[in-house]
């Protein structure tokens, strides 16, 4: 009945399995393509000032027309189920070999490289999921050059990037007077505050199991809480190098990206460094449950015990004055009265009712004012 | 009943949920005003040595006037309600988007961003609540210019700046000698003594609990660390980058900071480290309860499940007595005689006395000289 | 029955004796044969862009020749077994004798070590066992000089190698046209790869613990978690200084590594990097395993409990009741009635239903709605 | 009766609270005298190679004579209860407002402060109580200037500086030979060795808890444990800064410490990094304890479950027995036969034995061979 | 009976003792002679490539002769029990006050201190005992000058330098030909190897009770847990510093160490690391044994919980069938026919067997398929 009680999301398993793609001894640029990862579309955003194109390319080669432009060209390319068009992507950017291969064999651990003329970020993308559990998590590589940026997504469905696009495509902002590398820090940024709304679940999740943990611990809240805690483990793998990153990025003295733009990247920084925080603090929350949890359930023994304990001194005295009154001696005091039956019941409700009385005046049943109350408390 | 059990105090609620305001994807500088937020006020004080003027300025623009002279002008912007207003101060003091929007979209991180000719301190200030249970939370912002201090507070209700207003207004100490990073550094003082009297409270309810973990360990006893915990974990991360803040501050090489006002800041900054210190030390004194709470459980247990025991192993034996002469035999000793019931129920009660005394020799009723005494302890 | 709960598997017991073979006071260099250990082979792979020999070698000394050729030749060591042999390639490679002792007296921690003209890199392989318990753990030496390579490994039988010879020998890839230090990278990488293979294992593993220790919590799931943390706290002994080894290569300012070669390795540090998260990631989980086995026991012993006490609470009363009427007075309602017994019965069926119906109501049963299922649950 | 379980000695709970003093906003260099505090006592040492002159001094303008000569004079202020005279000393001394705030504000952090002509140093002193629970602590405040040293000490009663005083004044070592940073070297010396015999305390403690918490785990020691664990985080908080403003006094520029002096604070910076060293290991020791505890109540429980269970094992079949032969069938096997009823009990006794040999040979009643033994060893 | 269950080893008690000879406020360079310390012996081997002679000394001036030639000197002085010699030996090696303080005075902190011609390294020394419970731990100092090298051990009677004393007398391997700060390689090597073999002990006691811990967890074995987390705890105060020591040593630019025995200091500190590393994980594994051994005595309550349970639901209902017809009602159902009783019996062992049978089915009784079985595994 409770065969699979770790449900995991299929994203999570897929990132999972994927953690073990790299083949020992394999060709260092060897792309590793996912059988089902889906197939690879390129779209490509080309503005400056003054105008704004977006275009569906299918042959990768078409791009070099707008990259020799003074214009900024966005190319997005998304889906990594199409090794020939990955590879004629590669040549078209002049990728070297091992950038390929860390843009196309996800998932790989956030991270900058300086390639001279070109800026390599890894990064990963985080979104919620519809029914608020676990996170919908994937890969975002970036090549930044000189008026053109490639960024790789591992889905085509869904990014959070949309907003980047229609401030492009309506000219708000800045963002049509600047180059690329304002546009990575845009979609850098989009990634970053992409991590709250997933955080505002966990904040959820965790107020919820607070409450649950004290008033009705059962077997699954211990379940949700691991569970949470394993999540949290991930974020905390997919934020914490992508800090690292962002700060290498603002640090590092490669001329792709402006003074300005630095200035909005610690911007970004210090959003990922808060993102950071809460995720550190979830996690300290989390574990403080599973102390909680243990408690509360040592606590629930307790009083199971003592309402056996309770009923068991009542009865134990009843029982044996019972079990005194049946023995066979033929000369006990009042069996042969008609009112001794009745002497002998009125003594034991007496003493029952003194042991209820001396429990409730000594502590034992006040905190549960009536065994109703203690055990509709403890619903399972 | 125990529907609420961790009823957080308005503040902290509305922190958490503030937490996730970045929209991903929005325009940098974009500023979100919360629907609950009070209205906008502003308060002037301009002081030299000579005089110290107080005004409410409603139109921001008349700050102008103010900030071109040599004396020293306190800006104080109270409320974050009023879009209008927050963005007209932006123009009359030059500040970047990116500030504009770390000023107004709280909270941000605690931190110090260098701007040339504008030094920009995020803060946190903490005040303790009348009930004293957890502790009112806000942002006050800084932006600290040649001869101009610009200070942004969340709610206008309460702070802990009138001491600084009355040292002004008063001429006391050397406040009114100095320039406006004199004043940054009397405001953020107050601000990082007022962790003192909140820590005090939380020392206070440790020291309660102790005393309580121990003596009688309820379910709320349970919550109560928890939630300590909880907020113990808040308080250190309003501490912690405050510290790193206040410490760039005086390795900062700026030139709107004069080097005696750093003299300032060094002992400000052991404050800070104080206040971290002693949040750490409670944050370990409050995870040791919670072992001990786990024990205290374990404990009563313990005493539970003896005093079971120890009634099982009195009446046990005479029930069984009982029973023995309750069998239906025609030939048992003594059944016939007119003392066999009496010397029976002597028996008896030699031995639970025998028992009784066997257990008291034993030790195991020792430390609980009477069953009364042991449940007076135990009450729940 | 259980005698051997903890079967290690070989070679994991073999690492821990081999840990001691340090002898207190001997003389540095002095070499120590392990009995058991397999008897050494050398296999000599000589390649440039044109050629690739692969040749078995039984005098050392024959190597010479290869070495003063411009080709690149790797020199492939495989046992410990031989003393004579060893000491013979020491000196065909002039090894200084602290690096013989290194190479020799496994296990070594991972290190690089620079001298000059030659580079040391000692390094640890790992290897899945076919039966998915442990891991075949080997060190492996790297002695980089100029235009050749000598390697030592612990056994001949198995390495992570073969795809790298065949690159070799089919000249795929750039490696033909590479040197040495590139061989060094492809084998170091292929290394680093193999830990990948490994985790995934313990990834199962761990998948499996985590519905065990929900479900089904025994004795040995408490020893399976054990196992797996005390493996991957081998795991973790292996990869961290490894990558502190990669490390300190690419920082190396030695000229045996070309600028090249370091791209390649700082993606072989990603990885390494990467290996290390995974196993900090398993060793929480794993560790968080722990306390949910915990709750999990505590969990069951309340259930336990709770039948003992609702059945107690059910036959407590009926018992007595019976014993009521098993006294033995003359005058007791209903006894001499031709009904009185079966309504007595009555009584008795009714109060039974009646507390059972109590504890459904008020939830004692609800989430184990037949007992049956709830012992079919606690199958241990 | 057990109200205060948590008996703070004065020293400690006054630590708590004068923790709170800093009040918000107030201006810097506040005096706060507290009421409780002791009058203040000036005794002025002055020194040289020839002579050594001990003076009470009532007057703080006295001093500036003895300042001005060559000889070194040691000002050593006692009680902090006299506003006046604190604030006439910070004249004569030229103290910055903020030095004689930190001076006489207890408690500051233990930390150094340069003043070029000035050094301040902050510093905590620990005495152990007659008791032998908990510990006496109050600041040490050194300025070390041009051939003077103040010292400000909170209590005049007691201070571990008798040592020095008697070699000062029987010119034992070389202290009159040396200048005014070798007296401060020599006092913060003592300090730092003032710890160990405190140190030596908790370390009997600690190995009576170990005893205790096997042999005899009460709720006394789990007090106890809780009580150590807390003394130790203060002592902790204590020796840290002092570490650190130890080695930043070695590390500092400053020309008051002559270099000779500098490889004395070398040796005193090593004592103070062996009590850290120790301090960190009786925390380690009593955070194990706690688990130790734990982990004896669950023996402990075992053990008492154990007995209810073998005693239930016992009874429940005789009871069964007994209560078979009380039906009141008239056709029962033996009933009517003189020996009936003593083969019954014949049976019920051999049944018992065998159950008793049973559980023997079992193992379960093996370590604790009598029953008393047991119990012997459980008294609370 | 279990008076002393920690008895400590004569040698740790006196360790944890003598940390406390600091007497606050003695001069520094004061000799603490311990009462108990055994004679002072000096043994000075002289050597250079052609001769090496063995000299026991009494007068420590004699050694001035050898210091004076070119030939490597060392002389061992071993035991602290004479407060002359040693005070003369600090003449005669030219000591600065505090060096002899630090070599006298044990135990100090593993360090090392430069004195220009001289170089101070403190160390500490272990070797298992007998009973392979503990370790005996002893302070070893060496003061290492031009062509001379003074060693100061606690006790005379045991240490592990005699392999090095034989190489010297043999001349094996290149100790003759080297000076004098080979040697102190040779020897810090060698105190460094000798970590291993009482590592190897704690790894077979941890193997030990790793089983168990599993299979028969007792008191004694929460004692043993804790006793070897604390020993391991001392081991790692003893080598923590030891690793740092002679890093500092391979840093340091003073000139008595040529650069070749650099290269041997390497290898030395590679031993150390591993050392560290193994402690570290033995002390990890330590600390997860106590969690496997409560997690083992939660395990075992629930199995006792449930013999008491089983035996329970089954005597309960038998009881209280027995119970019912010894109700005194007249008419009962089969009381007067003479089959009744078995009737009535053989229900019961029908009810009896249906019970276990369901037991058995559902599995409460699977793993232990016989109750003997389970005792078996639960001796004490």
């Amino acid at each position: 009945m409770i065969k699979k009680l770790f449900q995991r999301k299929p994203q999570v398993i897929s990132q999972y399995q994927e953690d073990f793609y790299h083949q020992p001894g394999a060709i260092p640029g060897t792309l590793n393509i996912d059988r089902d990862a889906p197939p690879t579309k390129i779209v490509l955003i080309d503005y400056n000032q003054n105008k704004a194109i977006t275009e569906n390319i299918s042959i990768p080669e078409n791009c070099t027309a707008y990259l020799n432009t003074e214009s900024v060209s966005w190319v997005d390319v998304q889906g990594l189920g199409d090794r020939d068009i990955l590879q004629r992507i590669g040549t078209v950017f002049q990728l070297h070999p091992l950038v390929l291969e860390d843009v196309v064999n996800v998932p790989e651990r956030p991270k900058i490289e300086d390639y001279e003329d070109q800026l390599v970020i890894i990064s990963r993308m985080v979104m919620p999921t519809e029914k608020a559990d676990g996170f919908h998590s994937e890969q975002v590589s970036f090549v930044l050059g000189k008026n053109y940026l490639l960024t790789v997504q591992e889905q085509p469905t869904f990014d959070c990037f949309d907003p980047v696009r229609l401030r492009i495509r309506n000219n708000k902002g800045i963002i049509r007077k600047q180059g690329a590398d304002y546009l990575a820090y845009a979609l850098l940024d989009a990634i970053i505050d992409g991590f709250f709304p997933v955080l505002e679940d966990y904040g959820e999740r965790i107020e919820d199991l607070e409450e649950e943990v004290i008033v009705n611990p059962t077997r699954k809240t211990l379940q949700k809480i691991y569970t949470i805690r394993r999540e949290l483990l991930q974020l905390r793998r997919a934020i914490w190098p992508q800090r690292s990153a962002i700060n290498a990025l603002i640090k590092d003295s490669n001329e792709l990206i402006a003074e300005e733009v630095r200035i909005y990247l610690r911007d970004c920084y210090d959003h990922a460094v808060q993102v950071m925080d809460m995720v550190e603090t979830y996690r300290e929350l989390a574990s403080g449950l599973m102390d909680v949890y243990l408690s509360a359930l040592s606590n629930r023994m307790n009083e199971i015990m003592k309402l056996l304990t309770v009923f068991s001194w009542i009865f134990l005295p009843l029982t044996f004055i019972a079990g005194l009154y049946g023995m066979n001696f033929e000369y006990m005091p009042g069996v042969k009265t008609p009112w001794g039956f009745w002497l002998c019941v009125a003594a034991m409700v007496a003493i029952a009712i003194c042991l209820l009385l001396f429990f409730r005046l000594s502590g034992w049943l006040e905190s549960s004012s009536t065994i109703k109350d203690v055990l509709g408390e403890q619903k399972f």
